[in-house]
């Protein structure tokens, strides 16, 4: 049996998802699509919209066979440490083939592009680290550390954020050793970042998100697979929530201005004074848009502060995280498969090499510590009673089985 | 001018507290009444009812000249500390006189217990700590080692709670020197801890703030001054809540559950693996009074462990509760005042030495500090608006000045 694997969040799964499982499949000849899927709290600094059930079931009845979580550690990072841990989970899954969405579409550009930027390693990174003393973002940084490099005009640049993950997917693959082939789809779909929904059958994530936050589910009807949208109005409709930032901000506030700065200064991507800015702003700001607003700068990215203000919601410190990724994955959580997924987990059974887990009550360590303690946070909105009845199912239940 | 000093709560103020302000002054012939009040936490470990505002209003216009605040490292402590704090305010504002309620009314009570006291301090010591070894709670184990003393009948038990208070406000103007004449007043009322409203003028604080959490305003009504009784009111239109533990239970809970057990274990009171118990309690409770009873043993009084849940709510190490009890009160915050008190701030203006603070976001310390983060705790069930708007008034408002 063959496997491709696939990163995403499905926050919520839509067509473009659908027609990535797919591509993925046709494009490799897998038997088999595993979707490693961020649990709680996402790449943008963000909680998810539904639980991870929710959207492992979602991907379960659209075409993928086997659902694996990305643990916190590594779902609320910058794309380098994100692709590592994405790829590295995929890897002990046996997986021969990795497929990714991308604004190119074409899997030579990543590899001409990995080469150039292997070739030019240290004065890229020489250049990053002086363009970000002048007070850019770590993205700006980037994009102009690379145009001065002069790479010729067939090499892919690194601004689009698709094309980025890309690239650190095929060089985490080539720095970790792996041998999986990586493949790329052309994102069918408006750019990441558009905010309106379309006429059309495929839509961005960030635009289906606006529509939910604005209560407007019925606009995205058309751009979703039947099942998935029907998970969302289930969710909405059991939990009385479809979870946003603004359903925390009440506790970051909480946490903020019951923290003192030398403390807050612990927490992990807090850098430069960054805790004075958001006691400021955690003092002035009636919600969490207007905090975010407060906190804005031309130095960080709003993904990067919205990383930040995770982290001081789930209490994250820099030691902690230092420690959980000095070492390799301890174990992989599985959140549901169907009979094709269960058949490839018998079939990988001998040569995987990591425990995984169905029931993390019985997980220890660093790393089921912290997952534990970032998904009660995330459950955190939940009326009293579904929040404790959560807070217990999540550690006991068994993995989604789909027949 | 002569001055009596009292320590209250009035949380909120009834007729109980009236009659002893206007005792306070027959008794002692003194012109002025100073309160230092509890301003958000309170002795059992609870929030206060109403902002420290409402009930500084509330005892100007009942018979109270002047109030300044207990700040939080005293007023949520147990009776020893409690008292300490208050009686060193006290002096500091060159009060005559103290008065106290007490189940005794007999001041000589107070002092022949004390004497005794003295004479067995060690003893007494070593059977509370002995006691305290077999499990017993710090008030059983006090009382315990008082009666194996065998102090004669005509000495005051320690038992009540009152007699208790008014036994350490006695003990910390001996042991801190101060010249202030003790003076108490027999406690017209039901016991502390009944819970009925009676049909008579005066109730015990417990009972009618059983009957405010029951909704039942119109109950207290006849026990209460008409101006508190409207201030109780005109709190909850405008802020649409009178504070209890339940409008802090999620954040307590979120705060629970998102920090690890060996940062809870740093919490102020935090003893003997109780960080386990509240992790445990918090991850199956759906309410505050359901944690308590999880928390619930015969080591720890109620009183004791909501005293806990409040440091861990306002998140008050060890090391920092150290730190602020360790020097002698650096400032006192002036809450408010009529002309009388007014006039007897102008006349003891030279033999004060501490700064009276009137707008206390011009104040620096680790108290003020702590002061602070107390206070945007105490606000944080207010609505996001009243809450920022609040959060920025506190430290500048300048005192009430009633005419």
């Amino acid at each position: 049996m063959k496997a491709v694997g696939i990163v995403v969040e499905y926050n919520p799964f839509h067509n473009g998802h659908f027609f990535q499982a797919e591509q993925a499949r046709k494009l490799t000849g897998a038997d088999v699509v595993i979707a490693v899927i961020s649990g709680t709290f996402l790449q943008r600094g963000e909680p998810a919209i539904v639980s991870k059930w929710y959207r492992a079931q979602m991907a379960l009845t659209c075409g993928v066979d086997l659902v694996i979580e990305l643990p916190y550690l590594y779902s609320t990072q910058k794309a380098e440490l994100f692709a590592n841990g994405a790829i590295s989970l995929l890897a002990n899954m046996k997986v021969d083939f990795i497929n990714f969405g991308s604004e190119s579409g074409n899997i030579n550009d990543f590899k001409q592009l990995h080469t150039f930027m292997q070739n030019h390693q240290a004065a890229f990174d020489q250049l990053v680290k002086s363009k970000m003393k002048l007070g850019l973002s770590y993205p700006r940084a980037t994009a102009e550390a690379f145009n001065q490099l002069e790479p010729d005009s067939s090499i892919l640049a690194l601004t689009e954020p698709n094309n980025i993950l890309g690239f650190h997917y095929v060089k985490s693959i080539a720095d970790l050793g792996y041998n999986i082939k990586a493949t790329t789809t052309l994102r069918k779909q408006a750019q990441y970042h558009d905010k309106d929904v379309t006429e059309e059958n495929i839509a961005s994530a960030t635009s289906i998100r606006q529509a939910i936050a604005n209560g407007q589910l019925s606009q995205i009807k058309h751009v979703m697979p039947k099942t998935s949208y029907q998970l969302i109005r289930d969710y909405k409709n059991a939990y009385s929530l479809l979870h946003t930032w603004e359903h925390y901000y009440h506790l970051l506030q909480y946490k903020i201005l019951s923290t003192p700065s030398e403390q807050l200064r612990l927490i992990y991507e807090c850098e430069e004074g960054l805790e004075y800015r958001m006691i400021q702003a955690g003092k002035h700001s009636t919600s969490f848009e207007e905090w975010m607003q407060q906190m804005k700068t031309k130095r960080y990215t709003w993904t990067r502060l919205q990383r930040l203000a995770t982290h001081v919601l789930t209490n994250t410190t820099k030691a902690e995280m230092k420690n959980v990724l000095s070492s390799s994955p301890t174990y992989i959580r599985l959140l549901g498969m169907n009979k094709k997924g269960q058949a490839y987990l018998n079939y990988t059974k001998k040569q995987r090499t990591l425990p995984l887990i169905t029931k993390p009550a019985k997980v220890e360590g660093p790393i089921a510590s912290m997952e534990e303690r970032v998904t009660n946070v995330y459950l955190s909105p939940l009326a009293p009673e579904q929040r404790t009845k959560q807070i217990k199912e999540e550690i006991t239940r068994p993995p989604i089985l789909i027949q």
